[in-house]
């Protein structure tokens, strides 16, 4: 008799037929005897309705009032699925993040979770309830509805799954687990059955879209194993864990390709002490995340110069222009290009760290492809180029294959 | 610098559009110096879908789950209603029932408000904000979420202003106050200044729907003196307040024509205490309202019979001629019959107690008009008729030219 912590995301209990799928599934393992916690979120759609609405009102509006808004798009769904249980016979009931104990801060859409006293929960579940949680949402101690901000449901699971001692976590979604790389553009991909919260870390800054970093990091801190796997059948899915010794046996873990970046190269930076610092200290202030960052050795000439390149985000590279440009008099550089037209490859793997020539295979993969490399980053377990968006995806193949097949 | 709790109905507030002129509205009172309440209903439409999708799941859902789905509904529009005032610049907090301190018995979709700790809201206030609540709903001591029932959010507002010992409570609606009939059937119908509770709620209980019975009995109760007024417009509405000495003047405040009534007439009935007793809390038992009753004077034979007709619901008429059948056998009436083609036509006036002859000048009114009158019903302030429906406008039309033109 096991306490698990189930999660549903939008595309689950995107309708009533498949919020009757998601009850169904919660009675069986209620048959089988487990005490079950469901956190859901908004149907999908409906968050991005509720958005359009506050649009027509006004462009920014005020964040607590997003957040007001925003919860009873889960609120909604905890009510159908509280009922979508009663229908079959399964007695459950439904929490409001403040109501299920969740204590966050105060800052609104993007709240950290403080504290979450689930003795309701424990009394519900103790009283042979499914006890339903609205995901994504909180409440401040001074009693204000706040969200969690993207991926909140999952770190909503989580949390609670760490403060419920459960003995499992599972993120249900629309995948069958975490892959070895993106099925769509590989078609050789593989599930993975278990993965390193490391290594899952790596491939979702990498631009893997399986879960928010900060669910992950939540998750490794409080040690919290979880299973992501498909609402859809009953395929098992990736186990997310702490590293162990057998997982150094594979190299590689996985692939992945970030399409969604940009590079800026700034040519010809005095090569002086400050002039780095001034530079993201300034695209910081901007709220621009930087990725990559790859300086070149200096040129001799009559003052040091240098090229310094990085990557953001694409929907931040006009405003990162833009800072650049008005650091010009102040910094004293050449000339600012950028190119759109990149592809950010990484491997990722814990297996890495004990094994040599990775980076040097990656790289004569690539050359054997005629693949230009254009910036090189490396972390302990990860290797990521920066290459022509448009050989992209045929080197995620080719790598995929020397590595993974 | 009066403080003011205004009320906005669902089509008040049905699209982003509406809910802008509510701010615009609000504003207004707010350059004048007014502190503002707004309470809100959820935007037109909103709730109905809600019950779809609930009816989609199970036929009958728990009350408690549909309070947790339905507040929704409210929820959105206070808060879409702080942003629309944000975005013309006026400081606006938004508050559930929960938050505005409503507290409520645990009967959920029908909960009897307890108290109110409007806490927060004075505080909110105090600060130079207009606070607005969510209408219709509440919390239980044990923190559950709950809902008003039918007209929950106009006693919200009049609950508020008894609370916050408010200088004056406004009704917004979608017409422009209280009228001495129906305008859509008596051309001449006029708008009413002023109105007594009494007054209201006989009309409301004769079927005129300005405002739910309760909703009106409560601000009788704690003497809430409110307008009913137009959100389209600025004409000044109609006060209902306490009955003072000039209202007597008007001998008739209004008439109202109910076609929502079927009457049920058991033929020959035995004439012996406790008969009445036993189909009426049969009735009551099935949760059928009955409002009229009639019984007419024994008629002599072996053992007196009497036939009893009653009024209910048009809805409850299936439900009630079962009710009725089923007692056959005990209480061993003859025959019951049923018949849907009525019409009840009622004239009120706190105005009736002081001026004698107001039954015997509809009963000529009508007769003069060839209507026949088939039950009749009064109590102090009002004398009720069924008449056939065929008739019933063009009776209303004729009772409102001899009373009030």
């Amino acid at each position: 008799m096991a306490l698990i912590v189930q999660k549903y995301g939008g595309t689950s209990v995107a309708n009533t037929e498949r919020i009757k799928n998601v009850a169904a599934r919660v009675a069986k393992y209620r048959e089988n005897g487990d005490r079950v916690v469901v956190v859901v979120s908004a149907m999908s759609g409906v968050t991005d309705n509720l958005i359009k609405l506050s649009r027509e009102i006004m462009p920014l509006p005020s964040e607590r009032e997003m957040d007001m808004l925003l919860a009873t798009g889960e609120q909604t769904t905890i009510a159908l699925a509280a009922m979508a249980l009663h229908a079959i016979n399964v007695p459950a009931v439904s929490l409001t993040g403040a109501q299920a104990g969740i204590v966050t801060d105060g800052v609104h859409t993007k709240a950290k979770i403080m504290n979450i006293t689930p003795k309701q929960v424990h009394g519900l579940l103790d009283g042979g309830h499914v006890v339903i949680v609205a995901g994504f949402q909180g409440q401040s101690p001074e009693g204000h509805i706040t969200t969690l901000g993207r991926g909140g449901s999952d770190l909503t699971a989580i949390a609670l799954a760490a403060a419920l001692k459960a003995d499992l976590c599972q993120i249900y979604t629309d995948v069958d687990g975490i892959y070895t790389t993106d099925p769509r553009v590989v078609p050789n991909a593989q599930k993975l059955d278990e993965i390193s919260y490391d290594e899952l870390l790596e491939l979702a800054g990498a631009g893997a879209k399986v879960m928010q970093l900060r669910s992950v990091e939540f998750a490794k801190k409080f040690g919290v194993i979880f299973e992501v796997r498909s609402s859809m059948n009953d395929n098992p899915g990736t186990i997310v864990k702490e590293e162990t010794k057998s997982m150094e046996d594979v190299v590689i873990r996985g692939v992945s390709l970030d399409k969604n970046q940009a590079k800026l190269t700034i040519v010809a930076v005095p090569d002086r002490p400050g002039v780095a610092s001034q530079i993201f200290t300034a695209l910081a202030k901007a709220a621009i995340n930087v990725d990559m960052i790859v300086q070149n050795v200096s040129r001799t000439s009559d003052t040091p110069v240098t090229d310094l390149s990085f990557t953001v985000d694409k929907a931040d590279l006009l405003k990162a222009q833009k800072v650049i440009e008005g650091l010009k008099q102040e910094v004293g550089y050449r000339e600012l290009t950028a190119n759109e037209a990149i592809g950010k490859l990484s491997i990722v793997g814990v297996g890495m760290r004990s094994h040599s020539g990775i980076a040097a295979k990656l790289f004569e993969t690539l050359a054997g492809n005629g693949v230009n490399i254009d910036m090189i980053s490396t972390s302990e377990i990860k290797v990521s180029v920066v290459i022509d968006i448009a050989k992209g995806e045929e080197a995620a193949r080719t790598v995929h294959e020397a590595f993974l097949e």
